[in-house]
C-alpha cells in the first residue's frame, strides 16, 4: 500500500478499466494484495474468494457493465452466488459448511454491473447485532482504530471499504446495518427504499419488509451507479417502491433545489443527553446545509418519540428469527440447540417461538400506523430529516457484543447506540449514511439523512451537493497509512 | 327506466356536467330514482345516502375532477367517509351503529375525482365469500335472474352496475371480490396490482398485500379514468406498485401490440371438469384475440396446479379473520361470541387464533415463492393469461352462501366455484375480468386476463381492443327494461 488504485472510488477504478489504463485482473490482484496485507489485523474477509475472482477477471464473458472488473465484497448473509459460504455469522452453519443454493437476483445484477467478489465478510450472528463480533468468526477490527467496532451487522463489509481494500461492500440493513458501519468506518452507506432491491429468488420480502439490501462505498457517484445496477422489480417480488424518475448516476451533481430540512439534536423521547460528538456533526452539518441554500430547523417527526415503536420493531424479529431458526433447522436436516447459536440470537428465537400470528400482526398493524404518523411530518412540509447516524461515536469491541456468555445483556446496549437508524426500517424509509465528522480521537461520527419514502433521489442530490463542499475521500484510517 | 342518463357509463355523464347538458344533481336525481325502483327487487344498497349526495351535489365545493357529478356507490367493508356506517356484513357492527372512524384517502380520491357517493352496498361477512348473503343484510340478486347469486364479496356494488344504478361500485378483491361479482354480473371488473391503491390512513395493507381496493364498472375507459383517480403511493404507505409509464387514460384505444397469451381451459389441477359455458368463454375469446392477431396458445403456468397454494392462502386469511375479529372486538368495547358472528366466520377465527407468527409466516413465505414460480410463466415469454373469471356460471343463492347454520359448510363450495381468482391475491398480480359470454339462460360468464405484477397498462390496452371487437356496453339484464 498504496498500490496505484487503492485511493480510488469505483467508477475511477472502472474508468480505468473502460480506457484500457487497467485492466480487470490488475484492480483484483491489487485488491488481493491490499486484503493479504490488511485483512490479518482487521478480519474483515472471512472467505477469501481469490482464484475465482482471477478467474472472473481473466473470463471473457466478464460482462461489459458500468464497473466492469471492479472488485469488491458480499457480506456472509441472505445469499449470493451459488456455492458460496453461507453461515450467517454462525457456528451451526460454519460446521456444516453450508453454501448459498442458488444465486440470488442481487449478486446476478452485481455481477452484470461487471463486479468481481474477492471474498464474503464477517457478520455478526443473523445480522442482529450493530457491531461484528460473532463466536463463529470472531471480532472484525475499525480500521481508524483497532480496539474499536467497526459496526454491524456489515460490518465486514464496511471495514473492507475504510480500509480501502475494496471500493464497495454489500450489506442488508433490518435496523442500520448499512448505516451503523458506514457510520462507524467513515464511509457512505445507505439502505434502499423498501422494494428497492430484491430479495428473489429465494426469498419474496425479509422481516416483512424492514430489512433491506444494499451497499456502503467511498463515493455518492459510487452509490448512485451501484442503486441503478441493483434496483428494480424482479419477476415475482411482492411489491415495489415507486419507480426513480431517472438514473440514480442523472441525480449526481443535480441541483437539490431549496430543501425545508429539520435537524434532531436529540435522542428519541430525549431518554438520555445525545453524545456531544453526535450533536456537534449534526449542527455543523446544519450550518453547511444552511450555507448551500437550504432552509434549517431544529425540528424532527413527533412519531420518533413514541415510545412503543422500537418494541414493535423488536417483536417482529422475534418472529422471524423464530422462522429463520425454523428453515435453518429444515435447510441442515438438524435441530439448533441452545449451544449451537449465541446466547443474545438463542433469545431471539425464545422469545418468537411464543408469538401468535395475531400478535406479530399486531405489531405490523401498530407499525405500518406509526409509519403514517412519520410520514405526516413529510408530507407536512419537511423535505429531509438529519440525525446522527448513532447515539454515540464507535464503541470499543467487546461494549455491544463478544462471544462471552453474557451477550444476551448486550443487545440493550446496542439499543442504546442505534436510537435512530431502526425507525426507516419499520417505516421503509430510505437513509443515508455520510462521513462528516471524526472525533478528537480520530474515530468517525456519520450524519444520517431521511427522505419521505422512494425519495433516494433525494439523497443522491443532496448527498453529492455535500461531497462536494465537504469532501471526505482524502480522510482515510491510519491502517491504510 | 330508462332515464336520459341509465345507460351511459361514467365517463359519459362527466361530459355532460362538464358540458352542461346536466347537472351533478339531476344525475344523482336519477340515480336515486333508479335505486328506489330496483333496489327492492335487489337489495345491493343497504345504506342509502340521497340526502348526503343531493347535499354534495349541489355544493360550491363539489371538486372538478374527471368525473365530476357522477354518482357511484360504495360497499360497506373497510371504511369510506368518516361518520358513514361501517358493518363490514356483521350483524354484530350493525346492532351499535358502527361508523367510520376517518376518511379513508380512496374516499377522498373518489370525492377528489369528483364522484358522489349515493349509498353503502350489502357484503357477505367480512367479506370472505364469493356471494352476497349476509344473516345480516340479506341476499342481494342478480341483476340477470334474481334466483341467483350476484356473486362476492362486492356484490351489492356489481348487481348497483349491472342494473344500472349507477355507473360505478367500489369493491375489495382478496381472492376475487371484484372480478367474481363483474363476472357474475356481466360487467368490468380489476383488481390492482398490490400496492397500487393505498389503504391508508387506517391500514398499510389488508391481508398481508394480498386483498386490494377498486372498482366495477361498465366500461374500459371508465375503469382507465377510475384508475388514475385511485392508484398512487400516500404519505406512510408500507410500499408501492410499479409507477405507470403514463396515465391509464392514455392506455384506452392504444395498440396492446401483438401479444402472446395462454389460454387456461381447465380448472387447477384438473380437479373436476371445467363448465362447459367458462370453456366456451375462454375459448371463444381466444379465437377473438387470435383474430386481431394475438398469438394464442393453450398454456397456463404450472403453479397454478400445484395443490398447496390455496390452502396457505386460507391460512393467511385465517390469521388475518382473527386479527380483525381482536380489533373489532377492541374498537366496540365488548367480545365477539360465536352467536354473534355467522359460522363461517367464526371458523376463520376459530381457526386464526390457533395459527403462530412462525406457521403464518411460513406460509407468506411459501406463498412468496410460490409467486416466483408462477411469475417466472411471464417471465419466460408470455404476455397474458386468459382463464375463465370463474369455475361455473352465476350459482342460485343459498348455494354458496345464505344465512342458514350450515353456511360453515359451504366455504367449501365456495372454492369450487373460484378456483382461478385467488392467485392473482396471492401473487400480487392485477386481473382483468371482462363480461364476453352468457349462457343460454342469459347469465353472464367473465373472461378473466391477468398479466405480470404492475401491468395495469397490458389489461387495458387489451380490454379496450377486446371491448371495441365485442362490445357489451348494450347488453343489459331484464330487470332494467
Amino acid at each position: 500500500m498504496p498500490d496505484p488504485f487503492a485511493y480510488l472510488d469505483a467508477t475511477a477504478q472502472a474508468e480505468l478499466v473502460r480506457t484500457g489504463a487497467a485492466s480487470p485482473l490488475e484492480l483484483v490482484e491489487a485488491a488481493i494484495a491490499r486484503i493479504e496485507q490488511l485483512n490479518p489485523q482487521l478480519n474483515a474477509v472471512i472467505h477469501p474468494l481469490f482464484e475465482k475472482a482471477r478467474a472472473q477477471a481473466q473470463a471473457a464473458d466478464l460482462p461489459d457493465g458500468p464497473f466492469r472488473g471492479v472488485p469488491f465484497v458480499m457480506k456472509d448473509l441472505l445469499g449470493g452466488p451459488a456455492g458460496e459460504p453461507l453461515h450467517n455469522g454462525m457456528q451451526f452453519l460454519k460446521r456444516l459448511n453450508f453454501t448459498s443454493p442458488q444465486d440470488t437476483y442481487l449478486s446476478v445484477k452485481f455481477r452484470q454491473a461487471g463486479f468481481i467478489s474477492v471474498g464474503r465478510t464477517n457478520t455478526p450472528e443473523w445480522g442482529l447485532m450493530g457491531t461484528t463480533e460473532p463466536a463463529a468468526y470472531g471480532p472484525t477490527h475499525n480500521p481508524w482504530n483497532l480496539d474499536h467496532s467497526p459496526g454491524g451487522s456489515s460490518g465486514g463489509s464496511s471495514a473492507c471499504v475504510a480500509a480501502r481494500m475494496v471500493t464497495v461492500g454489500h450489506g442488508g440493513d433490518g435496523g442500520g446495518s448499512l448505516r451503523i458501519p458506514a457510520s462507524m468506518c467513515g464511509i457512505v452507506g445507505l439502505k434502499p427504499s423498501r422494494g428497492r432491491v430484491s430479495f428473489g429468488p429465494g426469498m419474496g420480502e425479509c422481516w416483512h419488509g424492514m430489512a433491506n439490501e444494499g451497499v456502503m462505498t467511498l463515493s455518492v457517484r459510487d452509490m448512485a451507479g451501484i442503486l441503478d445496477s441493483m434496483q428494480g422489480v424482479m419477476p415475482g417480488d411482492p411489491y415495489a417502491a415507486p419507480t426513480p424518475a431517472r438514473p440514480y448516476t442523472e441525480e449526481v451533481g443535480r441541483d437539490p433545489g431549496r430543501l425545508r430540512i429539520g435537524l434532531m439534536l436529540q435522542r428519541p423521547r430525549n431518554d438520555a443527553p445525545l453524545h456531544p460528538e453526535c450533536k456537534r456533526a449534526v449542527e455543523q452539518t446544519g450550518r453547511l446545509l444552511e450555507s448551500l441554500g437550504h432552509t434549517v430547523e431544529i425540528a424532527h417527526p413527533e412519531a420518533y418519540d413514541e415510545a412503543e415503536w422500537i418494541d414493535h420493531w423488536t417483536h417482529v424479529v422475534n418472529a422471524h428469527s423464530a422462522l429463520t431458526a425454523d428453515e435453518i433447522e429444515a435447510a441442515a436436516g438438524q435441530r439448533i440447540g441452545e449451544g449451537d447459536i449465541e446466547p443474545y440470537a438463542w433469545r431471539f428465537v425464545e422469545e418468537g417461538r411464543k408469538i401468535s400470528a395475531t400478535s406479530y400482526l399486531a405489531s405490523m398493524n401498530w407499525l405500518h400506523a406509526w409509519a403514517r404518523r412519520l410520514a405526516s411530518w413529510w408530507a407536512g412540509g419537511f423535505d429531509l430529516l438529519v440525525t446522527p447516524t448513532l447515539g454515540e461515536p464507535p464503541p470499543r469491541l467487546g461494549d455491544m457484543g463478544g462471544p462471552s456468555a453474557d451477550n444476551l445483556a448486550k443487545w440493550e446496549r446496542n439499543l442504546e447506540v442505534i436510537p435512530f437508524t431502526p425507525a426507516n426500517n419499520a417505516s421503509g424509509q430510505p437513509g443515508l449514511s455520510l462521513p462528516l465528522h471524526w472525533t478528537p480521537d480520530g474515530l468517525p461520527v456519520g450524519v444520517h439523512f431521511v427522505p419521505a419514502y422512494g425519495q433516494e433521489d433525494v439523497l443522491l442530490r443532496i448527498g453529492s451537493q455535500i461531497e462536494q463542499a465537504q469532501p471526505w475521500m482524502d480522510k482515510r484510517p491510519p491502517v491504510c497509512a
